[in-house]
């Protein structure tokens, strides 16, 4: 029976099976970074998930538009309601214009998506690209009457909507319950309400980006940018939201808000969101200095990082977790992703060099079937709300097979081989997006290696063993190591 | 005497003193590019000379703020007056949200970028982020008289503004020769002049792509643009402002027109121009078949291609002509480039392994006062309006003097080495752009070869011709070049 994908839906909290709005289209909406400092690895890791999620979705035969949006811009209130301007405080600091901040920090971000092989979204809007479409939307909820004017900014009425509205849908947060969380704050004097939120934000004259409006000079509030971007490209509704588990409360929720505001329309039918990130336990900070950030993990340039993890290694081992659950980073548990990742890039290795034509026709012993079952788990797991650690523990098992045929010649049909071939690719490198680690490797290295182990193989039969240990030493300076197959094989992994 | 840099000024028709506004900041600025294609060749000269621009105005002490644009939406009229809105087109045409094209093809134009080893400029502004700005400086246009409306676009009255200052004074265009070259085209009849253009233009309701304004939903002009985007992040008056040729006019001339007419401010004080590239003596065009794309070049995949050129080899062939002048491409003068850049590039692996102190501290002879001249010639040719053709001829001289210190152990000073690693480097890599060519080359192939030359070394020690004979095979197969050098060292490279 064919499996069909269901995805857990925060605002319904069960999982729920995956009807798009407009079939073949499914669009696709993820928080993206906020360009002011080096892309976080608990942020990569969200980043990651949602690349997962779009591969698997194009798999699965969509067509989808994938839009993560760059903050470059913008007024940011966080969880307790503290404002922040953090583009321009970093500019401040590092005596820039904040579109040089914004530009180098973008850089960085795509620099590490692409070591991470995350493939670029549809669309990647940029907050300052929809000022004007942010313009108006805040026109739109003042004229609907859930936002008023407050020296020059613009606040949303969240007692008004509640009227109406569930304010809290989302999170499940009570709005009496948080006004014990909420301190006294800048903006605070000019709300109406405590829980009022700020769509357009007046600036003092100090700041270097802002923008003209009917309220005067001032800046999106962070809230109204992803409404905006979200809409524009992927219509007033749309199938799904995915963000991290941090931002559901107030970002996600006020999203809601403010589309229901604006335009009376419920803005999302999935909302997905992806958990943090912990070292050794503890919640990565940099106050707790147990914060590296992913080019410190692939230099392994941190004083608790024991080695370098190579981005295969470390996006393999974010997918051995799945997306909702926490994920600790630790050296052992690294480490173990390593040799995990080396055992199934074997595997991918060893499957591509197996011509189904070698093998026979028939296709109905035990191994066939017990195969083709697995592969079929691969879907059903992905089905499962992406559930990507069962589908690797599929590709283990199809591994231990795949060895079995190299190494003790088990018997199967070419039409198990030629499934196992697509497949194992597929989910491996299409779906998780792995890519064979081959560290430093390529095709030139590849050439000299296969000279250098037909001259290690010349020495060994010569019995000239001044050669044969010259080669181990330096092979082994070099990190590579060297395994003799039992059929008589010689194969290397660069470590 | 210290050279002081002088650029060849379009609006002056002369090599000028450049001095900058505010030094020790510079600003520059040059027209990117508009993402609806994959990038062309001939535009990639023009954003590699700017590259290389800025390379030297930061070599030279200066704090650049380098703009380069990205037009991804906009109303372009060509040199003809006609109209396109290529960005839409090209979405009707892939079946895509203009955005999902401009996305397309700005990770297209990053990827290209990088592989030239293009620096990032300092901000890289969308057309698309600026749209509120470019309406209040259509709104000016129109406050001081030079702007009209005419059904919802809004052209820039070009009579008008001839009456007061000189439209024409950068390309030498005159307004009474232009009504020669101009045909009857969209928009003609709502202009009061034929040379008239629009700086805001109204869409039919089947355009995606489009803004409110208070002249109705359209876009802005292309040519608006680059006056918002480069005054915006460099000032009202700024230093530099880069193109190429073929946007000379109309493109710049309108944006002096804009700016002055806007804010009554001449908005650049140097104007520089790119000249065109060429293929076997003819212009690139997609109808003669003779146009390739950077991704063809390099995987010489275009039947004009003899063989793949390498980016490295490229951008060393452009380095080659001065930019100012038409660039001709053929396989001869490629293949001449690569051999020329292998003999630079063995020069710089070469003199990174002088030790300083292996030189005697004299620094008196004929030949330290030879090769020190030429090291000052490298900046001089480079002030020199960015004579990058006679710094590589000074390159080329100082790798002479390379090979005779390596191979004929000339007796130079230990002054004169470090100054020559010091400079060759500073020239080669960080104002040329150039990387070291090791097609596939890296750490671990490196390590590789130094196994297996010492293999080699041992093999011929023995008088084991099988074992030199199979790697030297094998290594031709890789396609890599073994060398005896005269002192008995062996060099490599991967050709």
């Amino acid at each position: 029976m064919e499996s069909r994908l269901h995805i857990y839906n925060t605002l319904s909290r069960k999982k729920e099976e995956f009807i798009p709005l407009n079939p073949p289209f499914v669009g696709l909406y993820a928080c993206g970074p906020t360009v002011y400092s080096e892309v976080h690895l608990g942020n990569l890791r969200s980043f990651t998930s949602f690349d997962m999620m779009y591969r698997y979705l194009m798999y699965s035969g969509y067509k989808v538009r994938y839009v993560r949006n760059i903050t470059d811009a913008g007024h940011i209130t966080d969880d307790a309601g503290v404002d922040n301007d953090r583009i321009g405080d970093r500019a401040r600091l590092e005596q820039l214009e904040p579109m040089e901040i914004v530009q180098k920090y973008t850089v960085n971000f795509h620099e590490v998506c692409k070591l991470f092989n995350l493939l670029p979204p549809s669309v990647e809007p940029t907050a300052t690209g929809h000022i004007l479409e942010q313009i108006e939307m805040v026109q739109r909820i003042i004229d609907n009457g859930y936002g008023y004017v407050a020296n020059g900014s613009v606040y949303f009425d969240v007692r008004k909507y509640s009227e109406k509205y569930n304010y809290g849908k989302l999170s499940g947060r009570k709005i009496d319950e948080l006004l014990e969380t909420t301190r006294e704050l800048d903006g605070q004097e000019e709300k109406k309400y405590f829980a009022d939120f700020a769509i357009w934000k007046a600036v003092t004259p100090q700041h270097i980006q802002k923008w003209n409006s009917p309220w005067g000079a001032g800046v999106p509030g962070w809230h109204l940018e992803c409404s905006v971007m979200s809409t524009k490209y992927l219509g007033k509704e749309f199938d799904i939201h995915a963000g991290g588990n941090d931002i559901k409360f107030p970002h996600h929720e006020c999203e809601i808000a403010q589309s229901v505001g604006a335009d009376g329309i419920e803005p999302v039918k999935y909302w997905v969101h992806t958990n943090m990130l912990t070292v050794n336990g503890e919640k990565m900070s940099k106050s707790k200095g147990n914060s590296f950030l992913p080019l410190e993990l692939f230099a392994g340039a941190h004083p608790l990082l024991a080695k370098p993890y190579s981005p295969s290694v470390v996006r393999f081992f974010m997918m051995q977790t799945h997306y909702s659950s926490t994920l600790d980073f630790s050296n052992e548990a690294l480490q173990a992703a390593e040799k995990g990742f080396a055992r199934l890039s074997d595997a991918y290795k060893i499957l591509a060099e197996f011509n189904a034509t070698d093998f026979k026709s028939e296709s109905d012993n035990a191994n066939d079937i017990e195969i083709i079952k697995l592969i079929n788990e691969l879907k059903s797991n992905m089905d499962d709300d992406f559930n990507t650690p069962k589908t690797i523990a599929v590709l283990f098992d199809l591994a231990s097979y795949i060895f079995k045929i190299k190494h003790e010649s088990l018997a199967i049909s070419a039409n198990t081989i030629s499934s196992l071939q697509t497949n194992f690719k597929i989910f491996f490198e299409d779906v998780l997006g792995l890519q064979i680690q081959e560290s430093g490797d390529n095709n030139l290295s590849s050439g000299l290696m296969d000279l250098i182990l037909e001259m290690r193989k010349e020495a060994r039969t010569n019995k000239n063993w001044n050669t044969s240990d010259l080669i181990r030493d330096r092979l082994a300076s070099l990190n590579i190591q060297v395994k003799d197959e039992k059929d008589g094989a010689v194969s290397w992994t660069s470590i």
